[in-house]
């Protein structure tokens, strides 16, 4: 694989080239990762990259690549969101398959500018929603499409962070770096772009409801901040069921609290990302039960996504890692030209990132009409 | 004491009882158990009442005990919703201090008449709001008021059930009592009126805010119901505090799952009704912390409502019995012409109960009116 | 009823005065609440008692209220360990029934003797191991009676405690109360003898299993002090089941961290006093399950013991009022000449109290005897 | 690096390839995997390795390894236990650093004629203890050694599994590999062995507390076994502190239950494997504190040993990662002649094998004495 972005002390890049390790079945051979080409070459020699596949521009690496016999099989994209579009068609274009970090682009226009080179084109694009790769996500997405749960009645999704709180009495310059502040480069939304969209995204993924509406409130706390630090929502799903969606960054003491509910006539079921290797389920009048990752009662997805036996922890790199594994699948099955297995891939899509763009737009189209019910442009 | 309801088989006059009898300081001697007078005798016989004193009506109670010289110090009001007021209101013109379970009457302006007349009287009148009395909750309360959580930000109040959940797919005449079905006897809401004040009194509680305007979305799920099951609100504190508040009672799964979250600048904590004994303080940059009930780092009030040392677990009814000792103080008090403690006696109070309507009405009108924000009619 | 022992700041005195109070079918008539006989009449009128009902011995008490009409039904004796023995053996032969707080007697010697007294008398002769009043104590016995577990096969049982700690590098004389640091008032052991039997009684009470032999080792880790405040032991139960038990009571932080866990071929469970309301149980290759108090899917001894409805907890003055509940309905039914009931009552007699007795002989010699193999002696 | 066992299928091969790949630093280029030539060679085709170095027998790796100029800096050792001695002495011997599975060897003799050779040789030698590598374990040992407990008093080290239950009531030839229950290549003990060393590694780790001596219980609850399936000790460490030890494969429902408490006299800390990112630290009279991985306010080595930020929550491989990454370190600054950085290199060494070695055969030694108190070999 190549990367662009993701030099020298970038967090996520740095998550990406761990996924991708893990397994032992991807290697990084390529990269523009600064936009300063001394520091992309540094990068690539920490990286044990050869010299000439260290490029100081992403146009440039797409078409050296791209005209190699040995070029990229795919390419991760770990720059700031509003690059996400340039560089993503740039590699489109050049035919090279593309895992993108989220959110997808800037703005709904480019999202469904690059839903439409994706679909042309026939590549690969996956969009990395890593909470989606968590085994016991892949159980509770089971359960619900097997019809365990009865029918939906309720969903309740949170995301409250607190890492940003210090700026609110503070000069509002520190926890949130300032291109996440900043609408040209973050986008319409900090915080529901930001971390709203996972919880969206998960949602969507295990339970395949879409919004028909929902009422918003983006809130910025921090003094100085034009983009949002917090957001509630009420929310209304397709065929009557309701919901409550909230994020946060400034949520003092929390973490990284991304919890998901999902009611259901027959039974409910809870999952917390700070616990991920659990998922809670209850059933009515009966023992309160907690399904454990490793084990073998539990359905193929969350079998085959997991590493290691019960109770041997797994965590956010391997999550994150079994979203590679899924792209990396589809991606060498086209090389291959083998068919996709029954069911498909398992892994976010460009359409995802189209959907979490509408969510974003929504949110704060609600927001700024005092919480007005606002369908999602899809 | 004195009761009026909670005879033979009902579940809130047995734990009013139990509240009394705890600590041995509250005898019961007199009451007016049942609408039917046989009952009323039968139930006065398992509660080892004078045969003389178990009154066939509440009205001939209310007289009988007022001209008693050794008459009733205060009565428990224990009847349906629709009763409350004119059974408070007896009593309160009888001249007797009054312990009345919640909600404090079926609509508002029942609930202002009763306001008026206790302010007019000069009695007592505690309603059993009685979540309030933990001892966890009287800390979380304590740390609001000596600033240790800074300026509150935002409040997240749960408060599912799903005991009902079964009448979704079922007839719905079944885990929720007609009664409560009926807006005639429960009021305008049954699952905000019944559990959503409870969670509404408690973020009151803890933290002194008032709401200045709240969205809401009540749901019946349950077929050929008038009154919701479901409600799920946005809410806009005093001095632009955010909260979102939810009630359930087809929740899956869950039991009396009332949770709070108070997020402050400084700090933020979080209460779970099951787990009572604890307190969760997060602080910035800090090992999350437990407070434990029953011990001495806690403050007076935390200290004062436990009888047990840590980790001898307390619960419901030891809340409960806190919330009689106070108001049986208060009453002791007035009766022996001794003034009120400083700071206070802290029980909830009428005005409490007309919180509690406004709300109600706040979430019924707004729910009707597709959840557009609505102040509080106080 | 009526006490012995349990005036004005006694704590335990406390506790079994609410036990006794929270049903509103025990009432306090009668007592000698202290040695001291105006300290006696003084906590009389703290309990609202019948001044000619509040006796300057115990002598005099079990005298009077033997010969009264309305005597007393039973007394309780809630005095310091070396009086348990001289006090019930009044009570017994004035033809009184008792229930007593633990230890049953100083030695093995005094434990036996009252046995035999209480089998030669027919009168109910309680002793309160309290924590086997939990309701998910009881649903754990019926566990492992209807085989659910399967085979026993290995036995855990904790019980630490912190609260003594501070003495470890202090003086000594601080958070163990000096009597308990006394051979000649607490008995052979202190923490084995105060909680290590608890735990001992737990176990059996849960599993029926009887001891065959056990190592111990207790520490005394405070300077100065006869007696342990730690204790360790390897069991061998009858049948080839092995189990670890020990208690502590300078075990920093722990609070009263009773837990046992028992392993079977087909299940084990858990459970812990500080959570009382949860049950946990484990079968193999399948969700760990949480019972939980107050549902309808327990046995009948966990439901009749519960007063409260599920996720309203309860704590530990409601598991010693069930123990005051099983003996009342033995006192009361031995009175009104009513046969016991299918199955018998369940309370913890004085033949736990002997297999108490046995086991903290049996933990002191093995100690003295560097923590050599030794047998109960029953 | 090279890998000698650990082919296609072999759980513990993998994880040590996934710890080394996690990175990006260490590649694997060499291997013996199988004793069968041909498997070797296809394992070596699934790790992309040249085919040249996929050799059919770990002496002509060693030797070929050896001579070539670009051989492996180290070699991983996955095969089973009566093999450790035998591939570690060969690469030991031709100047070839090593990373081994634990148990170091067979027995103590090996492990000592081990230990010396790794101490003649100045190479680097690495046994994968990798429960050390949690970096909550090492704020764990942090805190012990900058005295933040006080003096330690107590330790219970616990360690159940269930998953071989099954076989208790059934033919005895399931769950626990066939090789695990014969002395010639499991060694003299099964579980103290397998699991019950990692618990003593932890304990010895975090405290660096010498055992004085121990009574142990070893246990073959499966019918026909040689070799214990479950193990319980007292424990006496230097300086007066007192422990229990327990490890079980027939806990039913356990799954990798792996826990330690140490108690001191300032404080105690408590740490769970299935939970890893938390350590629970216990003041006295203090709210409970639970410090969680990633955050500022830990130690300098577990916010070394992490990779993602709070509450993005780590497992099992990054832990096994971690001992590779320091071993890697070591190897590194060996062959580039660095010095050691202060306070030397964070990775469990062939004293630490030699010391589970002498705490396995006092365990089988003081059971097959009666749990007799017997003394480390060291």
């Amino acid at each position: 694989m190549g990367m662009v972005g993701g030099g020298r002390g970038a967090f996520i890049g740095q998550v990406h080239r761990m996924a991708a390790n893990l397994d032992g079945k991807i290697e990084l051979v390529a990269g523009a990762f600064s936009s300063t080409p001394e520091k992309s070459k540094l990068s690539g020699q920490d990286f044990f990259i050869d010299p000439d596949r260290a490029y100081g521009t992403y146009e440039e690496m797409a078409k050296a690549e791209a005209a190699r016999e040995d070029g990229v099989d795919f390419v991760s994209i770990v720059v700031q969101n509003h690059l996400h579009f340039a560089v993503a068609k740039c590699f489109l274009e050049a035919g090279i398959n593309v895992i993108c970090d989220k959110p997808l682009a800037l703005d709904i226009d480019q999202a469904k500018e690059l839903q439409k080179l994706v679909h042309d084109s026939g590549l690969i694009f996956a969009l990395t929603h890593n909470y989606t790769g968590y085994p016991m996500v892949k159980e509770a997405k089971r359960m619900v499409a097997d019809g365990e749960l009865g029918r939906i009645l309720k969903i309740v999704a949170e995301y409250p962070q607190g890492y940003a709180v210090g700026d609110v009495e503070g000069e509002g310059s520190g926890a949130i770096s300032n291109w996440r502040a900043d609408p040209k480069i973050a986008g319409a939304s900090n915080c529901m772009g930001d971390i709203g969209t996972h919880a969206h995204n998960l949602v969507h993924y295990i339970t395949g409801l879409e919004i028909d509406e929902l009422a918003a409130e983006l809130t910025a706390f921090i003094p100085g901040r034009e983009l949002d630090d917090d957001g509630n929502c009420l929310i209304r799903y397709e065929g009557g069921v309701k919901g409550i969606l909230y994020a946060s960054q400034i949520s003092n003491g929390d973490e990284n609290n991304l919890n998901i509910r999902v009611y259901g006539t027959k039974a409910s079921l809870e999952w917390h990302q700070e616990e991920p290797n659990d998922l809670i389920v209850k059933f009515a009048n009966a023992p309160r039960q907690t399904y454990r990752r490793g084990n073998d009662y539990l359905g193929a997805a969350a079998q085959a996504n997991s590493r290691t036996p019960f109770a041997h922890p797994e965590g956010f790199i391997e999550a994150f890692a079994n979203v590679y594994l899924a792209a990396a699948a589809a991606i060498s099955d086209k090389i291959d030209c083998k068919p996709a297995p029954e069911g498909g891939y398992d892994y976010p899509t460009v359409d995802d990132g189209v959907h979490g763009m509408a969510f974003i737009k929504a949110c704060v189209d609600s927001s700024k009409n005092n919480a007005a019910w606002t369908k999602l442009d899809l």
